[in-house]
């Protein structure tokens, strides 16, 4: 049996990013028993057909019981409820970790709820997103060369990090490790507005004279563009209000950039638009080659 | 030997469009004689070697005698003058057609500069765009249950328009015809303003501080998002001013979701935001759905 082992892993969430750590653990030999709690069952259902997990629960504060680990992979609207309900509960040797893209609100919930716990809650967040979601989108492997960034508190005691850290990468995650408020910076700027933006594109081409023919033509640089507004609804309401103040920064300078680009349209600056087309082609390739 | 049969054709501008469609006639047996004309002689000669044309030209006056048809391949920006060049010297038979993005402002031109040739002009929009450019991107199959939309002028031929249209047919498209004012409208909203707003994106990302930190985090759902803002930066350059009343349209439409994005997420407004996305992403699905 390989260190670090977790006799008991409990999945608060058993979806996509929760499902496939629990599988990744799994297949390495680094868990016992997994245990899946969620608020509906036909998606426990599920989990245990697809041998996600071994047992199944709708009540957390039973499931979280002789657990050596917790993971909170539900929508970061739950967070909270979820801290306090585990608190009283959980055992003190218990690990716990999360898996919210936002970093800066779980902190300020885990201070809030998780009291004697907190020395051992390692906040994570995994860059392993996908449009789908539920239980049946886990898949082995779906953290491969994915990042994961971890940002510890200072209260955060280093042999939890260390095995949190240790878990991920047997999940085959590279890790790396930033403040809470990089991190939720950095994630409003490349993922949390470009989703804003796609689900606002839809809405906007759902709301005009000419819908039906402007999806008739719609093509593959729509299709791409637009991929990340089949993201989960629920998920993205909870993260863009998590990280409102960041969010609507990028926001902010995103639509000062739009009101460039408008300018530059109505002034007919040819070279003012191919100049700044060409720096983001060339941006964006050089960022392609990098992650060869 | 099926008809139509096209014994000389000339392509100007030997790209991912004009190559792929050389190709298909080729492969079909359609053609005859393929001259390739274009500024830069590598790429010729890699279009050469690609088997994709049988000769190649510099020189448009000379390379469009004898020809049966033209198609007008290149950027959009080109267009008024390679109409003008070839008006004098081309056969009064020749078929014309293009391949452009934007359809008014080529009707305008078309209008403007190619006189007795009006007549067997007929604009296209083949709806295959790909963020890869020049002969090398050029490939069989590339219009296979692809969109081609016509927008003939009143003025325009109706023989012309037939074998126009069968020709893509022959290519594996579907074709379908509007107004070019229609055209143009649709495709504002549903190809030109997500690349703008895609180059604005990523250019904006990297004016910032911390643009490595950005690009080092940026995962599939940023790759996906900014495709398009790996395109030709010079054809979008071309886009965008010649569908410039009709982009600065969907532009200002856009800024005003925005804004409502914004209005949202400062009022802390949860119903509003997942409202908006869940209406985005059931379109969305239901608009793949409908693709299958």
């Amino acid at each position: 049996m390989s260190e670090p082992f977790i006799s008991k892993l409990v999945v608060i969430g058993v979806g996509l990013i929760g499902g496939s750590f629990a599988l990744g653990l799994r297949k390495a030999g680094r868990v016992g028993q997994v245990v899946g709690v969620g608020r509906g069952q036909a998606n426990l259902d599920r989990a245990l057909h697809l041998n996600l997990i071994d047992e199944a629960s709708q009540d957390v504060r039973s499931a979280v019981q002789q657990a050596d680990m917790v993971l909170l992979a539900m929508p970061v609207g739950q967070m909270a409820e979820v801290m306090q309900a585990i608190r009283p509960v959980l055992p003190s040797h218990a690990l716990i970790s999360d898996v919210g893209s936002t970093k800066q609100d779980v902190v300020a919930m885990a201070r809030a709820h998780l009291g004697e716990h907190l020395p051992r809650f390692v906040p994570a967040h995994p860059i392993a997103g996908a449009e789908q979601s539920g239980a049946q989108a886990a898949r082995f492997g779906l953290f491969e060369n994915k990042n994961v960034v971890l940002t510890p508190l200072p209260e955060t005691n280093e042999h939890a990090t260390q095995v949190v850290s240790t878990l991920w990468q047997v999940c085959g995650a590279r890790l790396s490790t930033m403040s809470a408020a990089a991190h939720d910076q950095v994630f409003a700027a490349v993922s949390h507005l470009p989703h804003l933006l796609a689900f606002a594109l839809v809405d906007d081409i759902v709301h005009k004279a000419n819908a039906d023919q402007c999806f008739k033509y719609a093509a593959s640089g729509f299709r791409d563009f637009t991929r990340i507004a089949s993201s989960h609804p629920e998920m993205w309401r909870d993260i863009s209000l998590a990280n409102r103040e960041a969010l609507l920064k990028e926001l902010a300078c995103y639509q000062d950039q739009l009101t460039r680009v408008q300018t530059m349209l109505a002034a007919n600056d040819a070279d003012g638009l191919e100049r700044m087309f060409d720096v983001a082609r060339t941006a964006r390739n050089a960022w392609l080659d990098g992650l060869k």
